[in-house]
């Protein structure tokens, strides 16, 4: 039954049926352990880095199509407007357009609060949700995304230009590096797509995630007591604590009118998300109340004169669409290494958001989002913004929620949200500037209280605490000492923790579950007891240079304990006579690792214990051989496809020794 | 059988006859999976922390003993010395006397050219081979180390303090900065002792100490053109460019006396070098034989006044023991920083070098050295070295082997030497003031010779094409570059393998090893056969934060190919209707790996296939439970301890299932 088609790999062609049970003839044959079919090692090379670089194998669709429809294929592949967009219809349309209405009206506020949050004249955040999501319903492959600014990376690419350039004395530089900044931003995000080094938006862990977005948004939250208060002296700085000593440092600053009017639509806002969020069928409460609050309190200002009454307001915007902004495009002078680290940093975030809210609504409605793909299309729609006075933008959650909730079901939503942005741009500019910067605050802060998941962070506590330390890193990484740091320090550590888990691996010590021969952890299983002569140890990660010290002291440890052990049932008189190593777990092993296995079987045979190996796998097999010319450790009888059957074999032979001895 | 004492969780004291082959009665039972007992997070964080800093258990002997015991195990824990002097005797000190003398003899040559290879002042080499061997003798565990001054770090200390400062045109500040570096050196060393951190000279892999030690002795090889060809002028870099033009642009330079005596004695080195290599009894020949170089060159060019034919040497030595230089230390002014960095570097290469030589010659005895204690003997030995007059010192390869082979029983060797140092530094120095330098060059060259290891970067080429890559970028590196940034980018690339390897799991698909139930990769065992319905896939990796996504969409992946295959079969009419997830190799799982399973099982609920997990280890089992509130992937008959148990009951189920739709 071996014999049919050895050709197709695929495994599903081969077929038994399933046995049931144990097989009724229990036979004692050993099974060999053998090495898998030989491949060259540019061959292993290659399916390596096709499995690193392509692991989606997105060449598969194009196997065994005509030359034509391959062209089909590569343009949709490459432009998913052209795939969706010949089975659209009208009543698609109809939901895009609802949808596309409603996020409209949480674009204007919200364009416009993070455009200032992140220093930026009010207008650009407009002008960043009129192209970009024009390039994105072209190039992106999420049906649900909503693009726009986001307040994570406004509030990044804001205070990280801060720091050289001041966006009150030197406007225009500011603006300058902005756009320079998103440039950069989106040709790393479309170059990891390309290099198809998506990947590396994986190191930043959901603990990380959770922990950077509480921070960021408390700092957020604080920076908006500036509008809130209506203080005009504040500090520049970001951290929790010069925010709140220049808080209580300008109290004679507080105006009353301010603080009533804006708590007031604060809690208006947050009532509505309150309604919103219990009932998710009412979620264009809270979509339209943004724009509501803005409507109201512009009136409202209007009517009574109440920039007269120490209300700060937005001012004159000028009307009209994006003009071009390649001449704004900086790529010489002093501040050149910020603009790059600005834009990597910036990238990363939006890029992390991007995708992962990309993700989350594919998962829902059961479609897939191609993650580098996806990559290059944020990527492109930033460099494309960069060009037309845009800076990041990427898929925001909380808008992609509503977009969702709203009922799109094609990125045509994103074209409606744009067109819609444009008419405003041309004819409503002028009803904004009387628009009090308060209500942009309490937008900017409902927004980002979202953003502080308390029962995710509960959940990590709960499941895995040192995920708990890192999100606690990040998190008060953020709020101390600043939005990068903290976010970097908070990748270290969860790196630290990968790399130590192979530094000190898990070795186990195992034994026979009663009346089978299954063989598990002695500690995890009560009932499994270990056998006469036999220490059996189960190593749990590959070997390399990084554990093949420690595991070489460790094993050597656990043959000291077992010996000492022995002492007290000494009675018994049986002594150590075979080290089991169950390489099941061991996936990958270098030249120290197998260095390891001929320093171990030394140091047995000094003390006259057999090494064994059990279940080596193929990669572990083939290198061992290659190392092993003089058969020190792969010889006959010492290398089992299954602890039970060493055993099996061995105990016999032990008998068979102790009674010549 | 499972009720005898619990407490004793030793397991030994558990033990069951052997079961002879698979058990008689082949009864269908279905074991359950359990967790390990309960502890709590604080005892697990204890008994990592323990596993991660104290994996030897340093404190066992401690256990059980009397106070006025405790106290004599401390003291011998911190000065071994006193462990093995109390039982020291005459015969162990004959043998101590000869190894001692023999070591001295190469000792004084190399001590002398290693201090001109790291451009201090020769009589340095000298002081550097009589402090710190006293007080390795007193601190160090290991009893054949040879300590003193070596090739590597002498270079790396010379090459990099150069970069500042040169030794030609300041040559005290140069040696003000070579002391403190090895203050510094001797004092990260201690600390790397203290606290417990030293497996991070685990992270300089096999691969990399091969090809970085290759580089390096061509790079110390290269600079020993100056002695051997008599230039003058020579280039200050250390580069093999730079170098060989320097050496080509200078033909004028060559003296042909120089040369001439020059590479007879590198030629009659590396004779007697073979000599000992090809029969291990005669070391004493390879030991012996630079001093005979020294004192017969030294001989001709007094004899010949060769000094004044265009032979240079070494000119008036001051006689007497090392000065004090506590004063010369400098932890202020511009060089701090190179200085640190040149502690680090030279501290961590020497570190591994001791090391390594001290457990490869354990390993051979039979007796232990406890890699921490090492550290701390071999930085304090350093730190003291640095008031002293010393520079960095460590256990050399060579030397270690010389007195190995002379018989050394113990460190009391390392004490004969010290003396005989001593009498030569009070009494001797005259006779070296007409050694010619061409001498020093060619033992230099005969001992860094030995350091290039083809064979070794053979077996690394034939067991792991990666590890030989790493190996070349060590080399490359090294000769190229320089020699901390080779060292750099070999480690740098180790770890990213590393990280690679947890990025990118390995997913296997198993299959059923006819008449048996046992389930082996279907790629390595070509009669392991698929079961109708159901897919068997292992993960061989821990599951975090870095792989859940790849893991994920892989997956998903294995499911479509098996789809795919199963159109061609289709005529037999069964579907996908379990996915198994073999977890034995999964050693710990994180929150994102958590919500790995909890997406996988909706994925999957909605393709109508069930997501079982096998054997899923204690730790990973615990976080799952208390991560799975509403139980949605513990569900029972949802969690296996083998593929096998799974296998059998479900295919029932199946059965039953399809007779009904």
């Amino acid at each position: 039954m071996g014999s049919d088609d050895d050709n197709n790999r695929n495994g599903s062609s081969k077929r038994s049926e399933p046995p049931r049970g144990p097989p009724e003839h229990c036979v004692e044959i050993i099974h060999p352990v053998v090495p898998p079919p030989r491949r060259s090692w540019l061959e292993k090379m290659r399916n390596r880095l096709k499995e690193i670089f392509f692991p989606d194998d997105p060449l598969r669709q194009f196997k065994g199509q005509s030359p034509a429809r391959k062209w089909v294929i590569g343009a949709q592949y490459i432009f998913p407007i052209l795939e969706w967009g010949s089975h659209y219809n009208f009543a698609l349309f109809k939901s895009d357009v609802v949808a596309g209405l409603t996020i409209a009206s949480l674009a204007i506020p919200q364009g416009i609060s993070y455009a200032k949050l992140a220093n930026l004249p009010p207008i650009v955040g407009l002008y960043s949700s009129f192209v970009p999501p024009l390039v994105y319903a072209v190039l992106g492959s999420s049906r649900d995304l909503a693009v726009g600014p986001v307040s994570i990376a406004s509030l990044i690419l804001g205070s990280m230009l801060r720091q050289e350039v001041s966006p009150i004395k030197d406007p225009i530089l500011f603006l300058q590096l902005g756009f320079t900044a998103t440039f950069f931003a989106g040709l790393f995000q479309a170059s990891l797509g390309f290099l198809r080094l998506g990947f590396i938006i994986d190191f930043l862990s959901k603990a990380t995630l959770i922990g950077f977005m509480a921070g960021a948004a408390i700092i957020v939250s604080l920076q908006q007591l500036k509008g809130l208060l209506g203080i005009t002296h504040f500090t520049k700085q970001m951290g929790l604590i010069p925010v709140l000593s220049s808080v209580f440092h300008h109290t004679n600053e507080w105006s009353w009118q301010t603080i009533l009017m804006g708590f007031c639509f604060l809690l208006f806002l947050l009532l509505t998300r309150h309604i919103s969020m219990k009932r998710p069928k009412l979620f264009w409460v809270s979509a339209g109340a943004p724009l509501v609050s803005v409507i109201l309190s512009t009136i409202l200002v209007f009517a009574f004169k109440a920039n007269r009454h120490g209300i700060s307001i937005i001012g004159k915007l000028e009307e009209g669409l994006n003009p071009p902004s390649l001449n704004m495009l900086r790529f010489e002078g002093s501040h050149l290494g910020l603009v790059i680290k600005t834009g990597l940093v910036t990238g990363i975030i939006s890029l992390t958001e991007g995708i992962a809210v990309g993700r989350t609504f594919a998962a829902i409605k059961d479609y897939r989002v191609d993650g580098n793909k996806e990559m290059i299309a944020i990527g492109l729609m930033n460099v494309v913004g960069s060009f037309t006075s845009c800076y990041v933008t990427t898929g925001a959650f909380s808008r992609s929620a509503v977009n969702h909730n709203a009922g799109a079901k094609t990125a045509v939503s994103n074209i409606v949200m744009s067109v819609t942005i444009m008419v405003t741009l041309l004819f409503l500019m002028p009803l904004f500037q009387y628009t009090p910067n308060l209500v942009l605050a309490a937008i900017i802060v409902t927004a980002v209280v979202g953003l502080i998941d308390v029962p995710a962070a509960y959940a990590i506590w709960k499941v895995d605490k040192f995920d708990f330390v890192v999100m606690l890193c990040a998190f008060f990484g953020v709020i101390l000492i600043s939005v990068q740091h903290g976010l970097a320090i908070a990748v270290g550590i969860s790196i630290f923790k990968i790399i130590l888990q192979i530094t000190r691996p898990k070795t186990a010590m195992l034994g026979n579950i009663g009346g089978t021969d299954i063989y598990r952890n002695i500690h995890q299983y009560k009932d499994a007891m270990s056998v006469q002569g036999f220490l059996i140890l189960s190593i749990e990660a590959p070997i390399n240079f990084a554990n093949a010290t420690y595991l070489n002291e460790r094993i050597l440890r656990w043959i000291e304990d077992y010996e000492a052990g022995q002492d007290h049932v000494k009675k018994e008189g049986s002594d150590l006579q075979f080290v089991v190593l169950e390489l099941s777990a061991v996936s990958a092993i270098d030249t120290s690792g197998v260095l390891l296995f001929k320093d171990l079987r030394r140091a047995l045979e000094k003390k006259g214990v057999e090494l064994l190996l059990v279940n080596p796998m193929g990669e572990v097999l083939e290198k061992l051989q290659k190392a092993d010319e003089n058969q020190e450790i792969l010889r006959p009888n010492h290398v089992f496809l299954t602890v039970g059957e060493a055993v099996a074999l061995l105990s016999t032979t032990m008998k068979g020794q102790s009674s010549t001895i």
